[in-house]
């Protein structure tokens, strides 16, 4: 049987698009090809509650109806509310009807408002058994040790460093002991904080390799499960798919909240180097603004340094001294509450005037801000609250400073 | 059979301080006394998620062991882990014996890392019989209309305006229904953005109030549960509960995390009125500064209205005018983006330089700012990011602007 793996990057809540998104690609795909889409397609993922909206069910209904009525094979994910209750569901449509439903068993953090389903479907498909669920569900189906001829996962897996190696290396013994192949597909794309990593793949019987997607792009690719040939294919190094995570994670959430611009602090170190890198890569050196703002206690040597990095990268750029700034303040306070030694106050006032004047430069310009903050000075605490702190979006917020290093030099080397 | 119900206010993850409290409350008390505390008493409530914890079920286990210990006739809430799990429980002790355990089966949104429990438990006690568990579990045991002597309810209910009226009139029904009297024991105090609304009482099989505890306070009191004896006592106002309430919100927040004093800006509008008014009442007048920090856009009338406030409630207090700090911020940004228009950005700036201002005093006193935003500005979204909307706690969170002065008025004329 013919099976189309769609990786796609649907909007929470943007059900308009992600119906588009999937009729777009049943374009041009012949009526035998059963073609399999992400968890929550219909809806987007990280719904965080989904008691809270409203109107969820009932538009994710008319969508369904919608991709029912294209008459093809599909199968797709929605939110489906029946008299049973509300479920996180997968529904499998041949030829503008309903085959099948499956709704999630073993409910993830991401699933509050849904109560548990019955897990993965088996169902009769054109002659051949197909198992079809949850990724999540796939431990209690396995134990069952049913046979059948191609088991379909549709997920909305995210992304960490090493997530797509150890899926990869579990769904290669499950294929061996169910001795079936196994369709995986996932979704990509950003929301929030959160990166989905792509990476859909299809493994025959022998759990060999058969079909490799990338991390972070769109791929609809058809493959036939009962011929199915093992390639050849090293997955993407740790440090590309970190750098390629880190570009989607701005480049979505840039893009799904409607910002074009994005400001960001230069300082001349590695942190803000290496972000302001990453964002000319996610939205264009015209859409990435680069502020200096040394103090009387920043060295020449850092401003020739964050100078450099901004003319290499060929972004707009300002510097503005804090230093009037600052004595204004303490001039200020110094009238109401005199002889006050520079302590962790005056400090902190640095920070604070650094971050009132990157969101000055982005309310003028419409940009976010790019927050520099890496996961070793999260860990402990360092930073000021309303100072460095703020930003839009903290990119390094889950990569440790020798990380940082790391993913700069490997930046530089390409 | 007598019983002696404590409504404490533990900390969460405090455990010696919270042994302490339960001890402290068994003394004195005659030994035919079977004495109740409430859910989670041993380990504080709102532990979010409590698999986080790595010595939470270890370090619950020794304080469990030492209130055995104690010999004494105890019901308390503690989290245990057991072969079969992680479970919100409550534990029965019969002179140093544990007589039995309740655990929570209907889990709520605070019981992330608990696993179901069996629910309501029934005992045999000193020749009577006793239901004891969790508020969550009654509308379960209550369908199987078991007889019981007396049914004994321990637990962390928040408060809300209409939470105590909501509950009281279930209990009502329920007590007929069962043809037993219903013991309420609950929590007081605030954690975080949540306050717990104490109120505990008891009634009797016919539903009428026999003792009702106040809304914020701690108190221990014995009843004779075969009989108890109708009193006529009318709750507080739905006014004076939210005063009591927003301040046991400050007074917690403040002590429980080791803060001494408050800043907050004084405007001249009834928001920051309401909450320094609040403030003084939850931490003395001593440890509440305000800060007045007119721009060129106030009228002489709303600092004049804020120095009266100042004055009247006798705090210290700073006028700190931001036109100097504003124009200095203006005159850097000009020399690098000249002829730019006032807009947003200069709106937004302007309550920027008030944050840095209060966060300025706030590290210089070592001190924790109030956040005076009120529930219809939040609800809108009226507010500036690293402005207005900054501060440690924002008291009139769940405040709309017509209770803010409903509350105003009351507190006047008291």
């Amino acid at each position: 049987m013919k099976i189309q793996i769609n990786q796609i990057n649907p909007k929470t809540l943007g059900l308009d698009y992600n119906k588009d998104l999937i009729t777009d690609c049943l374009k041009g795909v012949n009526t035998d090809v059963l073609s399999i889409f992400p968890e929550l397609s219909v809806s987007g993922g990280m719904l965080l509650n989904t008691s809270s909206y409203n109107d969820l069910y009932s538009n994710s209904m008319l969508v369904c109806e919608s991709l029912i009525e294209e008459k093809r094979d599909i199968i797709f994910g929605t939110p489906i509310q029946s008299s049973e209750g509300r479920f996180n569901s997968l529904v499998m449509v041949q030829n503008g009807e309903v085959l099948a439903l499956s709704t999630k068993k073993n409910l993830s953090q991401f699933d509050i408002g849904f109560q548990q389903g019955g897990g993965i479907e088996l169902v009769k498909y054109n002659n051949h058994t197909l198992a079809f669920g949850f990724l999540e569900d796939l431990e209690e189906f396995a134990k069952e040790k049913i046979q059948t001829d191609v088991i379909v996962l549709c997920s909305n897996y995210l992304f960490h460093q090493s997530s797509q190696k150890e899926l990869f290396d579990e769904m290669v013994i499950t294929a061996r002991t169910l001795n079936a192949p196994i369709v995986f597909c996932n979704r990509y794309g950003a929301e929030g904080g959160y990166v989905y990593g792509g990476g859909s793949f299809i493994i025959n019987r022998k759990g060999e390799l058969c079909g490799l997607f990338s991390g972070f792009n769109q791929e609809s690719k058809s493959f036939e499960t009962l011929t199915l040939k093992p390639i050849v294919q090293n997955p993407s190094s740790k440090l590309q798919n970190i750098y390629d995570a880190l570009t989607t994670a701005i480049k979505d959430y840039f893009n799904k909240n409607g910002i074009k611009k994005a400001v960001i602090g230069l300082s001349g170190g590695i942190d803000s180097a290496l972000v302001v890198a990453i964002a000319v890569r996610a939205l264009g050196k015209e859409n990435v603004i680069g502020v200096l703002m040394p103090s009387e206690y920043s060295s020449e040597h850092s401003v020739e340094d964050a100078l450099c990095s901004a003319k290499n990268l060929e972004i707009e750029h300002y510097i503005v001294p804090i230093k009037d700034m600052f004595n204004q303040c303490s001039t200020t306070y110094n009238e109401v509450l005199p002889n006050q030694s520079f302590n962790v106050a005056e400090e902190n006032l640095q920070s604070r005037l650094r971050m009132i004047t990157l969101m000055w430069f982005a309310n003028k310009f419409r940009a976010g801000v790019l927050n520099t903050t890496n996961k070793s000075e999260a860990s402990v605490g360092y930073g000021t609250i309303y100072g460095d702190t703020s930003g839009a979006i903290s990119i390094l917020a889950d990569v440790y400073k020798t990380e940082v290093w790391e993913l700069s030099k490997y930046i530089n080397n390409q």
